[in-house]
């Protein structure tokens, strides 16, 4: 979906689950960690190179909502907001990586103020499109996210990931 | 890593674990399902696609085994073969998926015999090379692998995932 001639600006790659569960808050001293959960859905890890701007969402969240990837009972792939399954968003810097010899370098990555903020974007419209489809089929679903910036502690149970990585 | 001018051969998407279960075998009558674990190491997601042929082997096992991408106690990042930690292959023919519409296509993909062959060439000298180098710790580490073609139900415990996307 990259447009040609110029590389990407979002990588993403997503994992169907039947469970996932993501820290967003370590332990402190007396607060036990905090975490998020999902049931069956997917599992988005996103990164933002330089260059991506607010214009690439719709299209972004847009194709990973209705793009066909997920197991129905009744046979045909379909998509998460058919299903409807619910969405883990996690963000995930480590997608920008290129190898350097034996070191791997994130000079590409989106600045840390813009990628939050995209990110934030990113998740408010995941939030709206998903919830507005699945309220058509009166089935509970939910779209949680990870911390931006912080360490993603990720317990994934899956009956077949999927790994599909996309580009935009 | 991907030559210029053309595509890559081989797609992997690469995550730590602090613990993966793999099934290898579904549960049929009267037998339970089999799987395979391992504890601190990498998950590794792979996917050959048309003009893959063994020459590229040595140069992808030497880099995933290689590239520094795992948090050591110590504090620096080591590569799995320094950690060391253990490995966790997964084919995952989806990594080869192109979206066309709503709809992913997988005609980049390698053949079935084809896949099958290099698979369990790349298996072997995974194998080989990751024991050699743990050998040399005298640290209990192992290479652990799906089944090509199978369904492959995956439980994933992280303390981070922190996700990579290598291509050769």
């Amino acid at each position: 979906m990259a447009e040609q001639g110029s590389g990407p600006v979002v990588r993403t790659v997503l994992q169907q689950c039947l469970r996932a569960r993501l820290q967003v808050k370590p332990a402190e001293e007396n607060q036990e960690a905090q975490f998020v959960q999902i049931d069956r859905g997917m599992v988005v890890y996103i990164c933002f190179f330089k260059g991506a701007t607010e214009h690439i969402l719709p299209k972004l969240v847009s194709t990973l909502l209705n793009l066909r990837l997920c197991e129905s009972t009744s046979g045909p792939v379909v998509s998460v907001s058919e299903l409807p399954g619910s969405l883990l968003l996690v963000p995930q810097a480590t997608l920008g990586g290129r190898a350097r010899g034996r070191t791997m370098q994130y000079h590409s990555n989106i600045s840390k103020e813009d990628g939050l903020r995209l990110y934030a974007a990113f998740v408010s419209l995941c939030e709206q499109q998903l919830l507005a489809a699945a309220a058509r089929t009166g089935v509970q679903v939910s779209v949680q996210h990870g911390t931006y910036g912080n360490r993603q502690v990720l317990q994934l149970d899956t009956n077949g990931p999927y790994t599909h990585l996309m580009e935009f």
